[in-house]
């Protein structure tokens, strides 16, 4: 019995090039769970696979800070160039639905979403060595050496963040991430303060007791 | 990978006739974890079937109030005239070798725990209904009437106590209130107050910094 009925919002975050993405997407596995992804908006050009719509919203510069004025974003970022950015309608609907809204976000971001929405559970996902970290970057090989170079200076600064966020979880094997992030959202979901309200219409105790 | 290598302090309370031992028992059936029951002392005579040494250390009065001045408790409590209580003894040193310490305890000595022991993890187990829990007190059947009316009272009390607590687990399935106790005890190890010292040395970035 789940006594929590609201949903998380679950912000998946941590240095560039350490998996957030297929650490998010080896999410999405486990059925028993009622998972969303908030689908981000970039100005940056798709790589190769990806598909408007389900890996981001690729939009223009123009249309992005049309966007930004128009207050549509959760939280946004510019780095190397582009926009990065969460848009804000449907996650309260789907919060009260009872959907876990899964939010994967650059380092910047998460920091802004955690004064906006301070339920959120943060979670930083950790490379298991700096050596790990700098392979995938230097072998995703979509990107120029410019851009690499700039990605791992963004690293050293963000690993320095990690403090900053609820949970730290080791990407050392996607699959044991994924299923430690389950076993984030089953804790949370029991935590006292989410679950006490409806432990005491549960019980019908006194609901102004010990506040 | 798990950052945090020290073991956990569980402490497994709740009201009378919740069903913390089984709860505590099927915990123990989970392999991957390294759980080691702290027995509890007692000065009430043995239920049908209780094994000295393994369920409970079964004293008497007087050598129960010998070890109260010896300050070789935790935490002890007196209800329905006898002694309750938990042996410092093994405690840290279990920890320390990463060991997951479980304890069993009433609520009056939880909140004594709490006190002494901050880093602990505190699990509220509830029933999933006022009616389940009196039931069960009823057809326990190894208590007289009058014992049976004051864990009653003692359970009214006790339901207050709920918002003390670190988690609630509902106990409508023995087996999945055990498995949520398990995801407590992996997210508690990603945490990052507990985890952000190991991931420091793992990646060596400055310990000091943002302090």
């Amino acid at each position: 019995m789940k006594l929590n009925q609201r949903g998380l919002l679950i912000v998946i975050s941590g240095p560039s090039g350490v998996g957030k993405g297929t650490v998010r997407k080896a999410l999405f596995e486990f059925d028993e769970h009622d998972f969303v992804y908030s689908i981000s908006m970039t100005t940056r050009p798709p790589r190769e696979g990806e598909v408007d719509g389900v890996d981001y919203y690729f939009v223009s510069k123009d249309e992005f800070e049309r966007r930004i004025e128009a207050g549509a974003f959760l939280e946004y970022a510019e780095f190397v160039g582009h926009y990065y950015g969460t848009p804000k309608d449907k996650i309260d609907a789907y919060l009260d639905e009872g959907k876990e809204v899964v939010l994967e976000i650059e380092v910047e971001g998460a920091l802004q979403v955690r004064e906006k929405m301070p339920d959120a559970v943060f979670l930083f996902i950790a490379p298991p060595s700096r050596e790990a970290l700098y392979n995938r970057l230097l072998t995703r090989g979509s990107e120029d050496p410019t851009t690499v170079v700039n990605r791992m200076d963004k690293a050293e600064r963000e690993f320095l963040l990690a403090h900053k966020y609820d949970y730290i979880i080791v990407n050392d094997d996607v699959h044991n991430a994924a299923d430690k992030i389950i076993a984030v959202v089953r804790a949370e979901h029991a935590k006292t303060e989410r679950s006490i309200q409806s432990y005491r219409s549960m019980l019908e105790v006194d609901d102004s007791y010990g506040k």
